[in-house]
């Protein structure tokens, strides 16, 4: 068989996975170890048909996937990785070209410069920023971290205590402390208890993973501007939010940051990994970053993106965002926002009005934090009772000591009937 | 139009490219921003079809393309990413799913631990080792410089003069030193003039990116039992060369080394981006980069493989590194790279045979050193001239002070033919 065969059936397959994807069970219902027992221990000596492969992709590995394009998939931050974007992505497996340098790939390093424009109109961000791609958001903050530590030589990176843990990993691999800053009752970081003492950085949240709290940006950039500390801002999640006009007031502040990461694979539809580092001190991530040896000099009178993070080769991941922009247009991005957002209020008004349940946190996006008026372990059972189910997939954290049920829209798929099945399915797990 | 219809165009589009990429200049011959300046300067407000989308990468971007994918791409080390790890790309990109804990995608944390052990076991490496994939080797010398740190507390990252750049940008990263070590007439680590004072680790190279050259890992490895230091193998390109048993004798020491990192994006037939990092020391990556916030816990009693670098979440890449292995086989890869060895070897013949050419450095790969018996400035200048005929790429480095030209075979669709077009373009540049 040839590609054009092989390929077929893995458009069909992919075709039919996605019609179907609300039938499997949202969370993977294998135990530890089941689904690499079913496989070879050893490579095969001979080669065998891509028949068999996808044979294996449909009845091995399928049950082991946590469906996160399923629109009953809440858990964590629900993605889409839109249509566009799965097709932009094998036409970049196909012409497998390498960013290292511009002329390795031109196309790649000028679209990738102009999808981050093109977004940062999109969701309004100050003109002339430099825009890059990095795999994680992790990643973009270990950029941008080690571009604050080259620029203040401070020591020290400070974030709320609702910032994400991969801030406190990216301090960690720089050789930085993180002082963690308390959050005031809406989970924002406290400025009466900031201290930038010996400070490198502050990482402000837009959208915390927990709760998708704010914190107050523009503050923290008064403080961050008078101590000349570094100001980074985590938008990873809720960044996206900012291509509707009525919900840049999350974005206070953010003009006047020195680096901003959004996730396009979060919550604008394009398939992993696809995490936007922007700057407004590009000249600082250069001097974290460049280092030009002899066999990679050209003559070329342009700038190399691997200049600006840890990753020197570098996959063609603008074309899927470049894909997704194109095919879905600001309104189409605008409606399906909106869309996640009226269902979580949906699904919200469902809590409140229920007895017995609770809203344990403001919602100003697309996630409802609750929780049952009961003991800890009882709403632990509940998210496992659900869970096992395969009705949906949530996630929880611990909020106040409590423990706490989160419950997150963002699949593009997802409707008005599937968030009262979650809603149903929750209460009968009591 | 539907995903199965604008996925059939995109697919078409796929098959032809890859049956004529042989077709296309190898180097885009286009100027800095001239791809740029023929997309619109900003994002469209209604949505596009996909077909205008596909229509604008054939017409627009592909010029601006240096193609990888090419039997005549011999610049830096030649890749190829095959094609049924091209149709996996489409499989994981449709299922979208996110490895962050093992139970946000068993199967693809199941498949990753499986794969590196059927690759470790393709390459002859020591059973039990730890594998798991990071997008490429700078990352990978990252986390295994982060592992190196934490476990021996030394200050200094040691390498050869002919280490990968990545090397001293990762230790700059994590706050290290680099020592640079001198190199043989041979471009080997010179083991007398190695010090290991203040060391975390020392980075060996298998395959170096000028001249594939192999540093003595077994004298090395005693010297770092002996210090307790760290001993990372950089084995990124000739790693795979394992695969054939003939080619093992520049994997002596390498079972005693602490971490190993071989891409499979280079020399194994796996599109990017998709590099293996080994550790005999697992716990010590895990020390260095583990970290569970409240909403990432589970009752899950498993490891989870973002507690081994510095991404948390991971693309499904295992996919396209399991379909390789199997649709190649081991003998599918074995014969693979002895054909590029065999081709390398030919071009090397015909620039020995040739008055006024001289090959720079020993061969023990596919990649041959030479220059044109003439100043820099010649060779350079032939340079420039094969790479602007479309013809082929080739890229260059610098020995002993000399402007050295550089051929990598690698690719699976080089040809003879393929070589000898080459050799005749190199002698019409003169």
């Amino acid at each position: 068989m040839g590609f054009r065969e092989d390929g077929q059936a893995a458009l069909d397959w992919a075709a039919r996975y996605l019609e179907n994807v609300g039938d499997h069970p949202v969370l993977a219902q294998v135990a530890p170890g089941e689904i690499r027992s079913r496989l070879p221990a050893h490579p095969p000596d001979r080669p065998e048909p891509f028949a068999d492969v996808l044979r294996d992709v449909d009845e091995v590995l399928l049950p082991g996937i946590t469906h996160w394009q399923s629109p009953r998939f809440f858990a964590y931050f629900a993605v889409s990785g839109g249509e566009p974007g799965i097709l932009a992505e094998l036409l970049a497996a196909t012409l497998n070209n390498v960013g290292i340098l511009w002329r390795t790939s031109p196309a790649s390093a000028e679209l990738e410069a102009l999808t981050l424009d093109w977004t940062a109109e999109l969701l309004g961000l100050p003109e002339g920023w430099h825009g890059h791609i990095e795999d994680t958001a992790s990643v973009s903050t270990i950029a941008a971290l080690a571009a604050a530590r080259e620029a203040t030589g401070g020591k020290v990176v400070v974030c709320s205590e609702e910032a994400h843990s991969s801030v406190t990993r990216a301090a960690r691999l720089l050789g930085l402390e993180t002082r963690t800053t308390p959050t005031d009752d809406a989970f924002r970081l406290r400025m009466d208890a900031l201290d930038l003492t010996d400070a490198a950085a502050v990482v402000a949240t837009v959208g915390t993973t927990s709760t998708t709290s704010v914190d107050p940006v523009a503050e923290i950039a008064d403080a961050c501007a008078e101590a000349g500390v570094w100001l980074h801002v985590d938008a990873a999640y809720a960044g996206a939010s900012w291509v509707c006009p009525e919900l840049r007031w999350s974005q206070a502040g953010v003009e006047r940051a020195d680096s901003l990461v959004v996730n396009a694979h979060k919550w604008l539809f394009t398939p992993m990994d696809c995490s936007l580092l922007w700057t407004s001190r590009p000249d600082e991530l250069r001097a974290a970053f460049s280092l030009v040896p002899e066999y990679l000099r050209t003559r070329d009178d342009v700038e190399n993106i691997s200049d600006y993070g840890p990753a020197l080769g570098r996959r063609f991941r603008s074309l899927k965002l470049w894909a997704v922009l194109r095919c879905y247009g600001r309104e189409g991005l605008q409606a399906r926002i909106r869309e996640a957002i009226r269902l979580a209020e949906l699904f919200e008004g469902r809590v409140r009005a229920a007895p017995g349940w609770e809203v344990c946190a403001p919602r100003p996006f697309s996630v409802v934090c609750f929780r049952r008026d009961a003991s800890d372990e009882e709403n632990e059972a509940i998210l496992e009772r659900v869970n096992a189910s395969g009705e949906l997939f949530i996630s929880h954290t611990r909020l106040g000591g409590r423990y706490v049920l989160r419950l997150a829209v963002g699949n593009e798929r997802t409707t008005d009937d599937d968030i009262e099945r979650a809603w149903k399915s929750l209460q009968s797990a009591i």
